[in-house]
Formats: C-alpha cells, structure tokens, sequence
C-alpha cells in the first residue's frame, strides 16, 4: 500500500527542469530572463509586447467555496498539464500566494497533489519578492503621506479623512485598527488608521492591471490617498510619490516564469484579493502567456459569482480578452455543503444534501452561459468518498443545460487524470462564443451595481444605506461615474449573508460604503463586513514550519 | 570642461561583467551560485565552509561622523579595487543599504563616484530581498505573539511587558508609537506599541551574527520577546515561532555576491543599525571572503567608538576574527566640522579650526593602537577643497603617533586612487599584532559598561539610572551577565551629546536603559535617545526618484 505524500513531498521529489530549458519549451529566448535562482526567472514582457495574442484563453472559475476551498488552482494546473500531455502548446497564468494564508490556515497556493506549480516552498514564500515590493510601495505613500502633514501640511489634508492605510503581507489582527503618530511633536500627529494585509491593497490591484511601466506610474498618480478639510480628493501624485513607488516595482512588474511537475511553462504573477478587489494575476501575465502559447489557462479568486464577475466585467472590459471556454470547478463534497451537510459529514454519501446544493452549481453554469454568453464546462475535482451515484446527478443535472461534466483527477495523477477535461475544453474552444458584459459601463454606479445583483446574485435589489447612496453621489460628482464596480462581498454565499448558502432566492444585497479605487480604475462596493486584514487560527500553520539542518522546509503544505 | 556625473549616471554607464564571470575570479564554481539576474547571486556559504580562512582581514572605520557622511563605503570599494589593480586576490564583505534612508536624507549607500559596487539600483532597493525576509519573520514573531495572547495565553503574556515591536524598512515615524489592537474583542488586545525600522530589529542582529542555519534557528528561538505577568521571559521557541522564522531566511542568510564598478568581488550581505545593534554585515558573509581572497575589505558602522568597538568587541570575538589592518577614513571637512565649522562654511580652509578637530581623529587613532593593538593608517577621503596646509596638517599630527596618512582620491578615480592606501594597507597586514578587548566579558554589566566608556569614550564615568540598574541586575539574575555589551550612543561625538563634538574631557555617560537581545548575544545599553525608527525630512529623497518609460530609474543618489 502507498503512503500519501503530501504537496511538499511530492514537490521536494521532483525532478525540476533548468528556467532556461522551461523557458525554450515556451519559445522565450535566454535574452529576455532574469533568472532568480535557476528554477524562477523574471520575462522581459515589454521585448513580447509587439507579438500577437494567439492564443486561447480558458478561465477556470468556481461554485461558491467552502471553507476547505475546492482546488481551482489544482485543476488549473492538471488541467495544463493535460493540455501539454495532449500535445498542445499551454500555458498557465496564475496567482502568486500572501505569505498571511500560508502561515494561518489556508497553507501553500501553489496547486497541490500532481497538479502544482513548482519550486513550491520558494512560491509559497517569498517567490521573487514582487509582493514585498507591492507593500514597499504602498508603505512608502504611507510615510510620505504622513509626512506631508507632519511637515506642514500645504495640501490642506484632513487627517480624519485619509483613506490610505499600511500594509503587511501577514494575517496580523492586531494591526486592523490602531492609533498611531503618538509620542509627541516630533512623532506625527495623532490619528485613527489601520493596516491591511498586502494583497488588498489597491496597489496590488493597479500592478495587476497596469500594462506596462508607463500605465502604471499613471495609475499609481491617480490613486486616491485622502481628503482635504474641504472634500477635495488628494492624490499620490499630490504628494509626488508615484516615481519613487514605481522604481520600487520597476522589477516586480515583469512575470514570472516557473514550471509545473510535468514542466508544463506557468506565469505565476499578483495577486489581489478577490473580495475589495479584483483576485486575478496580472493582465502582463496572460498577455504575455497569450502571445507564447495556444492555450492559456487562468483562474479568477473565489466563486464565479466574485471571482469570475469580475475576471470579465474588470478584467476583460479593461483590456479587450475575452476566454474562449469556461471552467466551473466543484466538489461532490462542497455541494454537499452548499446543501447544508455539516463540515465532518461531507465524507458521507447523500444524495438528498447533493440535490439541495446542485442548485448554487446551476446559477453559476446559467451566470455564465447567459449573462456572459460564454461556453462551460464542470469539472468535479474528485474526491475518494464521492459514489457513482452523487456524481451521476451532478451529470445528469447539468446536461439538462447542455453542460457537460468531466470528473478531474489531477490530484491524485497529474497531467493524465485531466485529459478528459481537455478534451472538452479544446472542443468548447472551438465553438463560437462573444463575451457580454453584466453590465454597461455607461448606466450610473447604482444601475450597474444592480445590474450585479440581480442578474448575477439573483437578488430582488439593492438598498444603500444613507451613507453610501451619498458617497454615490459624490464619487459621480467627482468624476467616477464610468467606472465599473468591484463588488466586495462574501464568498461563501450568493447573497451578502455568508450562512445563505445554496441559490437563495427572494433576498436584497445592502451596500454599505463605497470607495474609489481610482488607480486600479474601478469603484468598490463593500456589503457586509469585508474583512482586508485576517488574523491566525488558534493553532497557526506557521507552528509546524520548520527548516532541517540541511536547509530542507518541512511542514508546509 | 567634463561635467561631474552623479553616482547613478557612472553606474548605469559602467560595464559589469555576469556574475558568473566575477565567481570564477574569485575562484567560485558554478554551481555554487543561485543568480538573481544577471549580475548578482547568493552563494552557497555552506559548500565553503571546510575551506581555510586565509585571508587577511581589513577594517574600514571612520571619525565621528557629520551630516555629511565621511565616505567610508566609498573608500572600502577604492581600498579593494586598489588591491585588486595592484595584482591582489582582493574581496569586500560590506552591509545592504536599509530603503529608509535610500528615500529619506542619505540616498543610497553602494559606494559613490568611481568606487561603487553595482548593479546601484538594484542593491540600494531590494536587492536580493534579504531585508524583506528579515522583516516578514520579525512580523510573523510579532503577529504570532499577539495571536497567542488574543487565543487564551496560555503562557500568561503581560500585554504591558512585550518587548517585541514589528518593523518596516522605512522612515516612518508615524509608527513610532501606536496603540494597536482595537476595534473590539474579534481584533485583538489594546496596548501601547510601536514599530522600529527593520535594520534596527534584533532579527536584523541575529541574522549578521549567525553561522549557519541551525545556528540561526537556535539564536532566534533564543530572543525574548515578552515577560509574564510574573516577569519571566518570554521566549521566540515559547510561540514556536522560530521555525517559521527560520524558512523565511533560510535563502537570505545565503551572502550576496556582486562586484565594484572594476569587477573587483564584493559580497553584501546584512546591514544591522550601528546603534541598537552592532553596524556591520552578516559573519557568512565575512568568513566566506576570507575563505576565497588574500585581502578581505570590510566596514563598520559610524565613527570608530561605535562601529569598530562593536566590530572587535562583540563580532570578532564572538568568532575569533581579527583584522589585520585598520583603516581610519576621515575628511578635512569633518574634522573642521569636529573644530566647530559650521556646514556652510566647510569649503573655506580654516587650519585653526582643523587643529581644533584634528584631536577626534587622534584619539581613534589612540583607541585602535592602544586599546585594541592593531595597526592603523588614515585616509583622507579626498575633496576638491582640501589644501596642502591642512593635509600637511593632518599628516604632521598622525605621524607624532608612527601613523601615516594617505590621500584616497578613490571617488575621482577609481581603484588607481587609492594605491597609495592599499600599498601601506599592505605593509601593515605584515606587521605583527594582537587584538586586545576593551574589556572582559565574565566582568560584571557594570564594569564593562564602564570600561567602554572609560577606555573609548574617554568618559570620566558611567551613571546609572535607577530603573537601569534594576534592569542590570535583573538581567545577571536571568543569567545574561555574560554577554558582551553593545552601546547604543549618539553616533556624533565621543559623549552621549551629540553637540559634543571634537575630543571632549571631563564627562560622564548616563545609561538610562538596559535590554538584553539573547539571540544576537548581547545586552544593549541605551544611552541619550536613540532613534530606532526614523523620519523622513521636509523633502524626501522619493521626490525625486522616477522611472523612465524605458525602465531606467533617475534620481536615485
């Protein structure tokens, strides 16, 4: 009998091919590498920018998750694998992980099983640093900000009313609210602030959807760090910090290129949360993997409800994409879930629970076949509990929409147990499909934050509170109106209610502060409470990390 | 006429060869190397270890410094570059420079003119992102503290008794003093906080004192970081924290290899504050030098009371290094500035206030020879104002005491600038001598304070505030007796005044706190205020850093 190993035995076994050879098999010239240790390596995109989008790009996406989370980056990866495995010329563009998750709860985001991305320890850690330059950045407006209002403060900044906080790439609670410049005259004046983790910062929104070095010290000078005493906005250019921040990320820009276990070309780059912000890697990525490769797999963070919302109406608004196939990733187990099983039952068979949760599984598939006009396929990422009879439902249900399902089994085999799945992806590839967006970009930012809700969410409407139907208002006065929306809303659940779980009918979405996010070019929503700083578990991940005598990690998984 | 081009324009114009080609210089294979980009590695200290120190060891120390900076980085990359001209198997061990400094008041700090070690950019930002790492386990420690308390503290952790403060590598002073953990009861606990910048930070200590991963784990599983409602230490491995810690700076604790604008190898690795800490690079990065060269060119942080007491005191005796030659780098406009010149004035020649000045660089000079018994010349970092009256002034003084004086016009010149330097350099590496300690480390907290301070500084005596000595006998109680000590003084005078400048009689040092770092194996001694967290000035340096569209960064000085 085999012993399973886990994610980091099984990336530590493998036998990882040189960057340049990786590299070579994508077609990129050693001239365009910075390599960063010999199985990481910087591209040179602006050298690829002249060259055509060729290639395919497929989005895989997600029934609302569950704590456990449901392998979206696992089947990415297989699914990539396959591709390759096929004879296919693929490549991935994917998330970088925060090191906050790795050290809390989550673990590694590397994929996991046959199906990862590789070398996983230095992915999962500080990889090649871009988001410790993303907090370096945003930490540098920070102090100049302060700085400025220390030092006389000409702008006329309301230190009440700035909306710019720190940042650390750390699940640290402590840091949520704070009040800091206490000490005295020479110590800065003190204030109400606060810390975010990294990922959802708005600089880490604007490097993931700047195109280039130009682009994104404009979107860098646009953002809105504060207020003046008379409501006017500040920006970072205001405070002439957009240089600087810029040569801060100058290097953090260009992808990065790794290898999967079977040494399939991925571009692992951002990483923006899915929730106040827009959770996909950056758009130089899969640019840059749409011009080397037929097929680019990509992934969008949370549900299809968030993630992939956004994926298409931010994303693919922004830049003219558009995927040519959609995957919806579910579990037997997390519809199980969605139909009200308890987390420790979900290893039992039950037909019944599975009936109540196919349901959140359906919206998604409608969500995308009708809203968006794009062609789906669900993959259920297997489990070794699921039975025949759970998974012939879920087959049974879908085809009912002409949808078909592929049972995915990466995990456990890698590229092989995902050629199914390919298969149908390369065909779904080949039919005709035109992206249409949730909404038009042109209505007011109440019509298309409605316009979200009631044909993605499936709720009745949307009430805004007093507070936000104002700054509504102001952010069209000041010019925001046309921007599209970044919904910030849980992701366990359609509604903004995260114990509604299944396809709940019958429900309002209240906003309850909106934001500009001026740089990253789109208006946040923020319903219920959204949470931009985690904090750890009462046993952290970090406790069992360890590094050997001989340098070796242990413990991460 | 040729105009003066700045530190960055000679750096981007310089030709650097691939780092591959300066390790096979230095006589390292391939395969011991980890690029990041093209023109600087990590180097697998490990795989070196068994080889001889051979080496000879050089330290570069300076006078009391000014505002200015008396270019001792500067001269350090000349010296090498010297040897290296001269036909010398010659290598520098030199500290990062910290990014506050690089966007407030100092600019960066790879050298400057024709003495730099480059790629500039690279190594005044991120480098190889080992500062990053350093923060992000200082972090983690910290976040995993105020987890422990926040789940039950089972260790019964005084919230008011956490000595432990998280980092930014930034000037920040906003930071200095916080209350964090509001918000309520899901945010952690209220308490008084503050943050330190990361080369201030005991990780930063640790990191430079290391040998080695285990050792590493063991000194940070050392640090205290807490005391118990009923005053016992708290400790790093109490959280279990320190393994984590371990796998974020297992790659950084590897040394950086570059190379000086003559290609000459330079390893720069580490960077602790020379006042909180002890100022000088990583002890792998030191000893893989001098595994690999004939003359080892290394420095110490501010003037020689501090940076190179510290450097012999704790370093070499915590490793059994000794330098074979010290270099004393002075200016004749700081020692006017030592005379009481006021900055403006500096240009003007005044041999009056140069005789008034000369007695700080005499009594370092006295220091180094009498105390430590080590073999001393200095250099005169050149400048355009200098005259022959107040070289030949200079000159005439140190030779009362057998020690010569050379020019080093290293910064016009390159390495060629410096021969004359790197010539007696030479002749004093052959010259027999015995490091001796400024004091015995089984002598008591108190009579080895007070040692430093006699010996050194000159003091008449050292007092002790009460809370200090409480804390002093605390500290022998929790068994730290023996460490040695580490002062943390105003880096300016010989006093802990820093308006004292010169050679000032008739003084005591007032120590007003005591804190033991455990990990990096010593107890700092806190004199006057000390800045552990600067602030940015009225214009920061950022203002004026910017990114070209073609990715060239200007600015940077």
């Amino acid at each position: 009998m085999s012993e399973v190993k886990s994610d980091i035995e099984i990336a530590q076994s493998s036998e990882m091919l040189p960057i340049f050879e990786v590299a070579k098999r994508a077609g990129i010239s050693e001239d365009l590498l910075e390599p960063y240790g010999r199985y990481k390596a910087k591209l040179d995109a602006r050298a690829l920018a002249d060259k055509p989008l060729r290639g395919k790009l497929v989005l895989v996406t997600a029934i609302n998750p569950t704590p456990a989370g449901e392998g979206k980056t696992t089947t990415s990866v297989g699914l990539a694998d396959a591709l390759t495995s096929l004879g296919q010329s693929a490549m991935l563009a994917l998330r970088e992980p925060s090191l906050g998750p790795v050290f809390g709860v989550k673990g590694g985001a590397a994929g996991g099983g046959y199906a990862q991305v590789v070398p996983m320890e230095d992915i999962n850690l500080h990889f090649t640093g871009d988001f410790h330059a993303i907090g370096a950045a945003n930490n540098l407006c920070a102090a100049m900000l302060d700085n400025h209002i220390k030092q006389g403060n000409s702008l006329n900044i309301d230190p009440r009313r700035i909306v710019w906080k720190r940042c650390v790439d750390m699940n640290d609670r402590q840091l949520r609210n704070v009040v800091d410049g206490l000490g005295g005259i020479a110590d800065g004046m003190p204030r109400q602030d606060g810390f975010d983790i990294t990922v959802a910062s708005e600089v880490m929104a604007v490097f993931c959807l700047a195109s280039g070095i130009k682009d994104l010290k404009e979107r860098l000078g646009r953002m809105v760090i504060a207020y003046t005493y008379d409501r006017k906005p500040v920006t970072v250019s205001d405070i002439h910090a957009e240089g600087a921040m810029t040569a801060l990320l100058k290097d953090a820009i260009q992808p990065n290129l790794v290898q999967t276990l079977e040494h399939t070309p991925a571009l692992v780059h951002g990483g923006p949360f899915a929730n106040i912000a827009h959770g996909c890697n950056t758009v130089e990525a899969t640019k840059t993997a749409l011009r080397l490769a037929d097929y680019v797999v990509t992934e969008a963070g949370f549900g299809a409800d968030l993630g992939a919302e956004k994926f298409l109406d931010i994303k693919c608004r922004a830049t003219g994409l558009a995927p040519s196939a959609v995957v919806l990733v579910a579990t037997v187990r997390a519809l199980k879930y969605n139909g009200g099983v308890a987390k420790a039952d979900l290893n039992q068979q039950n037909v019944e629970a599975l009936k109540e949760g196919i349901p959140n599984l359906l919206r998604h598939v409608d969500n995308i076949q009708t809203v968006y006009g794009l062609p789906v396929v669900v993959a259920i990422n297997a489990f070794p509990t699921d039975t025949a009879e759970e998974l012939a439902l879920v087959e049974e249900e879908c085809k009912k929409r002409g949808v078909n399902v592929v049972l995915s089994e990466v995990w456990a085999k890698g590229g092989k147990g995902g050629q199914a799945l390919a298969e149908e992806v390369m065909r779904l590839c080949q039919t005709e499909s035109k992206l249409t967006f949730a909404y038009d970009v042109k209505e007011s930012l109440k019509q298309k934050i409605t316009d979200i809700a009631t044909k993605i969410y499936h709720a009745d409407g949307v009430e805004f509170t007093p507070s936000a139907a104002k700054q509504l208002q102001q952010l069209e006065e000041l010019g925001f109106g046309e921007l599209p929306i970044c919904m910030a809303k849980t992701q366990y659940s359609f509604t903004d209610d995260q114990t509604k779980l299944g396809a709940p009918e019958n429900f309002r979405i209240t906003v309850r502060e909106v934001r500009v996010s001026a740089g990253a070019g789109f208006v946040v929503c923020l319903t219920g409470s959204i949470m931009t700083m985690p904090g750890l578990p009462k046993v952290p991940a970090a406790e069992h990390i360890d590094v050997l005598d001989d340098g070796r990690i242990v413990g991460l998984f």
